[in-house]
This record gives structure tokens, sequence and C-alpha cells, in this order.
């Protein structure tokens, strides 16, 4: 009954119960919730509250919980429940979810957090912490169950009750040989299936595909998303069977790779949510606009170093604001293109040239278009045909010209292995800017005595 | 052994395995590998040898294969296998994905596809069509098996293993009552666990999280990234169980959403890809792009209007991009922020006005600083005090109203019930321009008489 209330009765009914001291009537609502729900609830208790409720969860429900809250709220959680609880709770989290949240500590804050917890837990955790960022290694949990290929489907199914608390969410069952190395794979819809006297060998699919430590996470995501799996084993060099990865992780992934292109390619500062203080997210903006500011002043004396053609032809500069930015757009819309078409597959040559190709040609199109446009709106306006030339001519210029810009520079960045997202759509736009200020103010010297 | 192979080998290997009509070799290359990788092959192919190929692949296997092509590709290569094997085919798909081919179809053309499938297939096609694109019952697919809450967990087995097919990826067992509402759910993992004997009922979880057929995709996806379920039951008005969506179309939900915000936030136009043609991918650009042209000349005429000041003073022109840049670029990350912020989660009236008082306090720490470094600059290089206080006070200005026009505008939008990424990069960015030039120019003519 508890679950279809709104949230904030819940927290009301859920403050009566803590001030009452009613605990069965508290046990009876966070039973009915996901972990999801009871951290809403959670962070809208007043911070008295809190603690109290802390008190009240058993350590798998608290490790549930403190899985979905953010990394703030997760150590001020394990510091509030005291370190032998925390220890505890840690033991019994997910060890990426562990990872993740130590990723940003310094030495000492990680081995004090990580003294509350088993040595065993705690060394797994340590392991991982060794993989880069955003790897595999890094995304996988241990929190799996494998069988040899040499069980029966009993011993496996006597295996499963032994770890059931252990294989909450996946359905699979690695098979490792006798060198942990991945043989196959059963799930439990095989297990129910089959006859509790076959062996595993007979009923295991061989061809698993697996991922190494050190791939990186988008590669995890791509695999999953492709063969629409489970989970994925992440395997080391020698295809020793190391860890899964689970697809609500890659759910994850896919979020924050998309949310991390939106980023750059909008320049909006490295993760900045709703919850963001002002001075940390203006701290994370400001590098870009004062790059930008100065890239703008270059702007600036490009048209200052043709004062003499504009102080003669002032009509000159009523075209500026269109011509820079129709040619930034232009190029943010191929970027924008480029980037996501990286995300999600890996390119040949033979597509890059496919790619150049169509974009040439998409800004053939639109270039034509809209020089015919503006040069006769330039013409209507100013009463002159030859400026209506020289925006005209420099308006398809500037848009091919910015078209190949927003199309070229990710692909040799992706090229360099550099991210093709760092070059963001400010940075295209401002590089446009510049390029077609140039072709603009040359374009109109070489004319000016024919304008004025 | 095929499956590590690269993929242009493979296809090299398919392409001898049909010339010299070796069928058993082709069928164990393609037993090893998953459709996705088939239907990369299959697109390798030479299109004479298309054909066969298609010729050699079982019912089944064609549809697994064809569910990984897109739109394009899944309508030719049903034509290519004719119309009785295509209805056999499309019996064999998943309804949804049916249901997202025959999407931008014509009513005639549409008839024509369901005609040779099942009846009863295609009028559960027919039925999911007529619910709102992007919605619940359109993502649904009807592949799942559901058990009686009066079973015993024996029966519940034996149901399972007449549906084995039917129920391949789905780990999940959903339990309806008498009228077909949903009761429960079991994991294959709980029937593993449970004795034979069981009931049903005592071992099932009763607190099930489902969702309305006609519910946006964007909460289906929420829903399940938020409590990595594995499925969502689908249910109508009176709670009665129509079918489930699956986690790999959430993946894909996700994929296709954030690719939308980037495509409205960029203006890059809807569904370009690196297959798109060039005069499409030039026609859904150019809608924007002459939109622009406009609002551009609208800047221009801007400009214009303040003739007599830009001529009085030329130097004013050389802070127009630098101003009319950092304004719409401010816009871009506050709207970025907003945007996918939204895209995550629900937000009420406490957020919002915190958010605009944080991205205020962003605007104004941002806004200072780049003043007063404007004003040194501005100074230094024109040796004007007068012309470095209008740049500085003009930009802290702009600053602020930028930060405020690309967050306020897709607050309201989103209030509006308005997709608020259609405020998209470009518009806001225009928007912006439009006020910063005024807001320069206006402070400029008061003081005009002190620059010159």
């Amino acid at each position: 009954m508890y679950k279809t209330l709104p949230q904030d009765q819940l927290t009301l009914l859920t403050i009566k119960a803590l001030k009452e001291g009613k605990k069965k009537e508290l046990q009876q609502i966070m039973e009915e919730l996901q972990p999801y729900d009871m951290a809403l609830i959670y962070k809208d208790l007043p911070e008295k509250h809190q603690s109290r409720f802390l008190l009240q969860l058993t350590i798998p429900v608290l490790a549930d919980m403190i899985q979905e809250l953010d990394q703030e709220d997760q150590i001020s959680t394990l510091q509030k429940i005291g370190k032998e609880r925390s220890g505890k709770v840690l033991d019994d989290m997910d060890n990426d979810d562990i990872a993740s949240l130590l990723e940003n500590m310094s030495h000492e804050r990680i081995q004090q957090f990580l003294s509350g917890m088993t040595k065993e837990e705690s060394s797994i955790v340590q392991d991982m912490m060794n993989y880069p960022p955003e790897t595999a290694g890094r995304l996988m949990t241990n929190r799996f169950v494998w069988i040899r290929d040499s069980y029966s489907v009993r011993e496996a199914v006597d295996k499963l009750k032994t770890f059931a608390e252990f294989a909450e969410t996946i359905n699979y069952l690695y098979v490792v040989d006798d060198k942990r190395k991945v043989a196959g794979v059963v799930s439990y819809r095989d297990l129910l299936l089959a006859d509790m006297n076959q062996m595993i060998k007979d009923i295991m699919y061989t061809r698993v595909i697996s991922i190494g430590v050190e791939t990186d996470q988008e590669e995890a995501a791509r695999l999953i998303e492709r063969y629409d799996f489970l989970a994925i084993p992440v395997v080391d060099d020698e295809g020793i069977l190391k860890g899964i990865i689970t697809f609500d992780d890659i759910i994850d992934v896919v979020i924050q790779e998309a949310n991390e292109d939106i980023e750059k390619l909008s320049a909006s500062g490295k993760a900045i949510d709703f919850d963001t203080k002002s001075h940390v997210a203006a701290y994370r903006r400001l590098p870009w606009l004062i790059l930008l500011l100065f890239i703008g002043l270059v702007s600036g004396s490009i048209i200052a170093s043709f004062e003499e053609t504009l102080s003669q032809a002032v009509a000159l500069a009523f075209f500026m604001p269109m011509i820079a930015g129709m040619t930034g757009n232009t190029g943010t819309q191929s970027l924008a293109v480029v980037v996501r078409g990286l995300a999600s597959r890996d390119i040949d040559m033979k597509t890059v040239l496919r790619l150049i190709a169509r974009e040439f040609g998409v800004a053939l199109i639109i270039g034509i278009t809209c020089a015919i446009l503006i040069a006769m709106i330039a013409y209507v306006w100013q009463g002159s045909l030859i400026l209506g030339f020289v925006v005209g001519a420099s308006l398809l210029l500037t848009l091919i010209i910015g078209t190949m810009a927003g199309t070229v520079i990710p692909l040799i960045l992706y090229k360099l292995n550099i991210d093709p997202a760092v070059a963001s759509g400010p940075l295209i736009t401002t590089i446009n800017d510049i390029l077609s200020l140039l072709i603009y103010f040359g374009i109109a010297s070489f004319f000016i005595h024919s304008i004025i």
C-alpha cells in the first residue's frame, strides 16, 4: 500500500514513525520501497532524523540504499553510522560502487575507509583501483557465481543455492575451466529447462564474448547494446575471469557518455548538475569562457586590421553577425553528427571518406541556397549589386569551410586518439568565426572600390 | 573459431562459401555469430550474393538478423525473400520491432506487409500501432511468459518449458490473477531456489512496479535505470497486463533520447547519421539555417540602426564578436545543464527557484571576472578608459542576461509542456546575440561623446 503514495507523504509518515518510535511501522514502509525511493526519503529527512533513520536499517538494506546516493551523501552517511557499521556496509556494497566512491579521494582517506572492511573485500577493491578510470576493470563486479565445466546441473544449482544472495540480479552462471579461463555460460533458464543429471559442459553456450580488463567502458557498452547481453565477462590478458559487467552499469555508462558529449559540445563544464554550488559551477565554466574571450579578441583584431575597409563601407558590418553565426552553426551541425556517430560505432577509412564527401555535398547545397538568398536580400536592402555579390560569395565559401572544419577536425582528433568532442561546439564556432571574418573582409577589400 | 576473425575476413569466407555452394561451411560460420555480426556481413556482401545468402538462413535466424538492420535495409530484405517467407519472418520478429518498422509507412503499405503474417500476430501488431509513438505501448513486446498466481512452482516450470523459445532473454515470469491483472513476479532464480511443490503465490514478489501503456518511453527508461530492473510490465487503465518492456529496448531509448537532445541543442537536424544521403541531410538542416539567416539579419539591422555611433567610433566593432560570442556561449552552457537535468529527473518549484538562483550566482561570478579582464584589455589596447568601461559594463550585463536566458527559457518551455531542447543552442545563441548587441550599442551610444 505504501508504494503508491507520493514521495512527500512517505517522508511525512517516516518522520512520524521516527518521532513516535514506531519501529514496526517504519520497517513496513521500508520493506515496500525500492532502494532508490528510500534514498529519496532519506535525503528529504531533517538532519536530526537522519541518524535515527539510519539506525533502523539493517546492513544489507543500508548498503542498497547508499548505492543510490550521490558521492557526497555516500561519504557523509558512512561517517554518520560509525566505523564498525560502515565497514560492514562497505563489505556488502558492490565493489564497483566502492571503487567509484573512492575514485577522487586521497590515499590516506582511502585507507581509512577500507580499514573497516574485511581483508578479502578490501583487497578486491584495491585491486580494482589499479585499473585506469573508465575501463572495464573499474566497472566490473565480483558479485557473480562461477561454476566449473565439470559440474552437473545439480551441482550448479546447489552452488547457486549456496551463493543465492550473491547472485541477485544477474541470470547467468559463467563456466570456467581448471585455469579459471572462461569456457562458457549457462543461463538460469538453461538450468530450469535441463535435466538435473545433465552435465554443464553439454548444455553451456561456448561462444562467449568477453572483454579485457583495460578496455574502455564505452566498448563494453557497445557490446551490451549490440548483443543485448544482460552481462559481459571481464577477463585479463590470459583469459582468466576477473569479474562481470552488468547491464545496469552499462545504462549508467551510456547516460554518462552522452552527458559528457553534451558537456563538451556545449562547453558547459564538467559534471555540473542541479545540485552543484554556484562558485563550483562558475569555476568549472570560467576556463572555457576566458579562452573564448581571447579568441573573440582575435576576431576583433581581424576586424581592426580591416578598419579602413570597414570605415569606408560601414554597411559591411551589418552582415558580419549573420555570416559569423551561420558559419559557426553549420560547423556545429556537422560536429554533432560526427561526434555522435563516432560514439556509436568504429569507423574505417572508407567510412571517413564517404562522410567527408557527404558533408561536402551538404555544404554545397546549403551554401548555394543561402548564398543566393542573402545576395538578393543584400541587394534589395542596400541597393548595391556588388555588396550582394560580396556577401553571397563570402557566405558560400564560409559555409563550405565551416562544414568541412566541423567534419574534419573531430575526425583528425579521433585519429590522434583524442576525444573528438574536445573540439567542442564553441571551439569550432570560434575557429569558424575567425575564418569567416577573414574570408568576408578579404573578399570585401578586393571589391571595396566598387562598393562605395 | 570464426568469431575471433575480423569482419572483412568473415565476409570473404562467406562469399567463398556462397560461390562454391558450401552450405555446411556457411552454416558453421553463421552458427558462431551473433545476429548483429551476421547483419554486418550481410550488408557487406555484393548485391548478387545477398539473395543467395538469405536463402541459406532459417526463419528464426533471419528474424534475428533482420532486427539488427536499419529500417531501409529491413524493408528491402523482406522484399527480397518473397511474401511467403517474409510473412513467417515477421511472425517470428518481436512485435515492437515490427511496429517501429511500420511506423512511417502508408496505410496500404502496412496492410501489404501484415497480410503475410498469421492473423493473431498481425492483430497484435495493429493493436500496438494504435498507441502514440514513443509510448510504453509501442515499445512493449508480447514475447513473455505469464503464469497464474494459483500455479505451483512445478506448473510454472512446465509452462516455461512449453514456451521456452518464447521467453529467451527475459528472466522473469509475471504472475497474473484471474482478471489478467499483474499480481506479482518471480525470477528464474526464485524458481531454481524454490521447492517444486511450493506455490507461486508464496514465493512471488508482489510489489511490482508497472507502467501504463500510454506513458512516455522516457519514463520507462527512468524506472529501469533507477531500479535496475531487467524488464517492466506494461498495463492498461484497469491494470491488465498487456506486455513487457525489456532493458535492451531501454538502452536504445536512452541512446535515442540523448541523440535527440544533442540534435536539438546543436540544431544538427533530425536523424542524420553517417549513412544519410547529402540531399536528405541538407534538406533536414536547411530550415534551421535559413531561419538563423533571417535572425542574423535582425542583428545586422540593429547594427545598422547604430550606424552613426559605429561610424563615429569604429573601434566599437572590434569588440562586437567577443561580446556576442561570450553571451551566446554562456547561454548554451546553462541550456545544456538545464536540458540534461530535466531529462534525468522531475523537478518541482523549489528546485527551479534554487536552479535560477544558482545560475544567477554563476553569472555574477563569471560576469565580474570577465568584465574586469576585458575592461583592462580594452583600455591597454585602445588607450581609452571610457571604452574600457563601456566594453566591461556591457559584458557584465550581457553575461548575466545570457545566462538567465539559457536557464529560464528552457524551464518555461518545460512548464508549457514543450520539449525544452527545442530552445536549441543556436536559438539561444541568436537571441543572446541580439540582446548583447542592443545592450552594447545602447551603452556605447550613451557614452559616445566621451569615446571619440
